[in-house]
């Protein structure tokens, strides 16, 4: 795979002066349809050997674009933030929106690329780290963001020369770093794990191009032409899409509810207390620093999600918590990903979030209304698992709640929220409509919660026809989430 | 001013119930005003003594009215990437858009509380504390932004005897902290300082409204009758508009300049190299790791900028650095004060950015095409230096570039640009009126540099009909600055 790129091709300058000028028409035309047709994203992730000249490859493909669509997207060490969230956060942070590119540099290749390059790599972990950037890569493909993924590659030979030379006059020597020195060093160990890395992640959905370095007209010939390949393709290729069924002995949860139970004003006052009392204890212990809390509210209209979050949040401290509350996206959230809206709201350590509904809207509202294909919602389940291993990985404790009302209590609500002026703004035709697909609901729950229901992220299914019972028991599992998750006792 | 909150007034909670759904019906009548015009957000600070109930007020009021536009903003101590960017970062980034509520604890008011709360007051910092918040909020107002001051105050029995019974109950015990409780022995002192800070920042704009807190009804309906108050105006209080005329004497800084000195192409290339390498030696330098760098580039179209640009951050590490192409603004950043998507933007320390025009469009484009009223862009001045004094405060480099180029240079290049098929997307026929605005550009210009050429963020004002003595001029300037502040020699 890297046998042409090792024999260092030439392009005379000659020959791409005369190619150049359609190249860059070509370029820019592309790019244009891309703007128009705004159907997709495409992302450059650049990779390859140090001391390639990657970043002269895409400085050029910079300049011959229109810089208004073409953002460089550069990582390095992280700092801030990025130390606070997981790992991937910063990379869904910086997404670019259907009909523009954005060039990846510094990708979520690195862990990869180091693994694999050791002396005797970790096969397990390499494995591990494949199967996570397939997962990721498949999901953006899905979601339309077009993936081409471009490596640089050349002679040990001719990697040490373009070093050397750099290196040897001052003005030159800070293009290149340590690690570019020390290539020649290493050639075959680092060819070695380029060649695993560029095999184990050659997916159809995402296929790598190996580009070659040494001569940089060349270099930027095959860069530009990838690019712009890339650009003209009718269709960008997808990951296949299996729509198989759904398992027919999904357990009906929701009917296995208690809704009888009751609890009277003055025990749950003082167990409410309670509860509040531990989790406040719970979230300020040091230790609560270096974790997170994600809880997600989920439920039938007027199950009283508003407020079970209100106690919730009186216990906790308002400044280390944010609510937030999802509806219909936004174009910006709309032009990417539907995850992406959700990463960017993600606590950093030490801080608390609350999701008035939420990425699992997907596999809700979105099917029941077919706002989402069979497909796209059916692979969900599987991407909301990353994303929440991704978190809970990271120090976030993840707890999600399904507030359960029968259909009798919710009619007797829906009234009651009419016949009082201030609280008529609650209850919408929109309610009145969801009401009708109550079994739609109820199906599209008890699928999601045998598909997406993980020690790590667990449900937590509150019959909430009596308020006082579901408020409670939402604060005391929120409380013994945490404290579990500290190992600390509630006791006082 | 604290009189009437001293003597700890009641309500009944049989009064308080009769009142209430009225209450609830007007906040909520109000609240869907706001989103219907959306000609204004309302920003709610909250201030007051310690252990007032200030969280319990603000709660109520989130769970009567409508989630969906209110947002509860809460900042503790400084984390993550808050401590990398200047102090009021974090305020900006959060500010509410138009028809939309936020209720902002642990504001910018936090610094002045503190020190006006000392024993011996640092007068001079109070009244330099007090004046940056009056230009804040005197922007924030002019801008859309309603301000509305709750300060929730009780006398020291009444603060000393709530916290004692909180504290007594384990169950409550949580929601008082040590400071509350150190409140009833400092209260003199601390009731001077929120005296002074009250009457220093009670700007016509901006008021205060003292909230007595003793009580839980009073202190729920002031509360919300605030609110509704605010609400319910016509007109929100705004800054005087002051139209002063400019000074006649502005200095005609474009005609200063020497456009006829020009590079050839050896010795550019030498210069050239010799400053990128100066200068990517200077943010290499670990020093720099406290700093950052903001570089603005604004010109005449067609004078060079994206070449320019592409020559410095040639120089620069692309993992710390980001180019930001400002164009014009979207939806998101119109509902909010102008300065609010550049504050977006700006680096954390360690790191670069550089603006592809910026917020100077406001005296610019905006006031040569009158989409900024003359009162705007005239008050933008103080504006954009505040806003640059709040950068270089927190240790950013700021440099800004004028690239100039004679009307003659520009004819040729926009003839230029239409020629070849590849650089035609460069040229529109917006340009060509623009050019037929030249005069009006350049008054705007002469005007920009006489109000906002500051020591610690200078105009760089380079000629540019040569393009090769541009880009030396604006790498070396650059690096000469980076150099400068971190107070190291450019020598190999």
């Amino acid at each position: 795979m890297f046998e042409e790129a090792e024999n260092d091709p030439v392009m005379s300058e000659k020959e791409f002066a005369r190619r150049e000028p359609d190249l860059r028409d070509a370029l820019l035309t592309a790019q244009s349809a891309l703007r128009e047709t705004s159907d997709r994203a495409l992302l450059v992730v650049v990779g390859g050997i140090d001391g390639a000249g990657k970043g002269a490859a895409i400085s050029l493909l910079s300049e011959w674009m229109n810089p208004r669509d073409l953002r460089i997207i550069a990582f390095g060490e992280p700092r801030g933030d990025e130390l606070l969230r997981p790992p991937m956060w910063r990379y869904w942070n910086e997404l670019p929106p259907r009909g523009s590119i954005g060039v990846v540099f510094g990708s979520w290749y690195g862990a990869l690329v180091r693994e694999a390059s050791r002396k005797h790599p970790d096969q397990e972990r390499v494995q591990r780290l494949t199967e996570e950037i397939r997962h990721f890569e498949a999901m953006l493909a899905a979601e339309g963001v077009q993936l081409l993924k471009l490596w640089f590659h050349l002679s040990r030979d001719a990697q040490q020369q373009r070093c050397e030379v750099l290196a040897a006059d001052p003005d030159t020597a800070w293009r290149v770093s340590e690690e570019d020195l020390l290539v020649a060093k290493h050639y075959p160990t680092l060819r070695a794990g380029a060649q695993t890395v560029v095999e184990a992640t050659a997916f159809p959905f995402a296929p790598w191009t190996v580009i070659p370095s040494a001569d940089p007209s060349m270099r930027a010939w095959r860069t530009a032409t990838a690019v712009r390949d890339a650009l003209r393709r009718r269709k960008a290729p997808r990951p296949e899409e299996v729509e198989q069924p759904l398992t027919d002995d999904v357990p009906e949860r929701l009917a296995s509810a208690d809704y009888t139970v009751r609890l009277d004003k003055k025990l749950y006052e003082s167990q409410l207390a309670h509860w509040q009392g531990r989790l406040a204890r719970a979230v300020h212990h040091p230790d609560f620093a270096k974790r997170s809390l994600v809880a997600v509210f989920e439920g039938n209209d007027a199950a009283g999600k508003g407020g079970a979050i209100r106690r919730l949040t009186h216990a906790l401290d308002i400044r280390q918590t944010r609510i937030v509350g999802i509806s219909a996206p936004t174009p910006e959230a709309l032009a990417r990903p539907y995850l992406w809206r959700f990463w960017r709201e993600i606590p950093i350590l030490g801080r608390i979030v609350v999701f008035d509904r939420s990425w699992y809207g997907r596999v809700l509202v979105e099917r029941v209304e077919k706002f989402a294909r069979p497909a796209e919602w059916r692979r969900a389940y599987g991407e909301v698992r990353d994303f929440e291993s991704q978190l809970t990985d990271h120090g976030a404790i993840v707890i999600k709640f399904w507030l359960a009302i029968t259909k009798e209590e919710q009619l007797a609500r829906f009234q009651a929220r009419e016949a009082v002026p201030f609280k008529r703004y609650k209850i919408t035709q929109e309610d009145w409509r969801n009401r009708e697909k109550w079994d739609a609901y109820r199906v599209a729950a008890n699928d999601m919660f045998a598909h997406t229901d993980t020690p790590a992220a667990p449900w937590v299914l509150v019959a909430s026809d009596d308020k006082r019972h579901a408020r409670v028991e939402v604060v005391k599992a929120v409380a013994l989430a945490v404290e579990k998750a500290l190992g600390i006792s509630g006791k006082k």
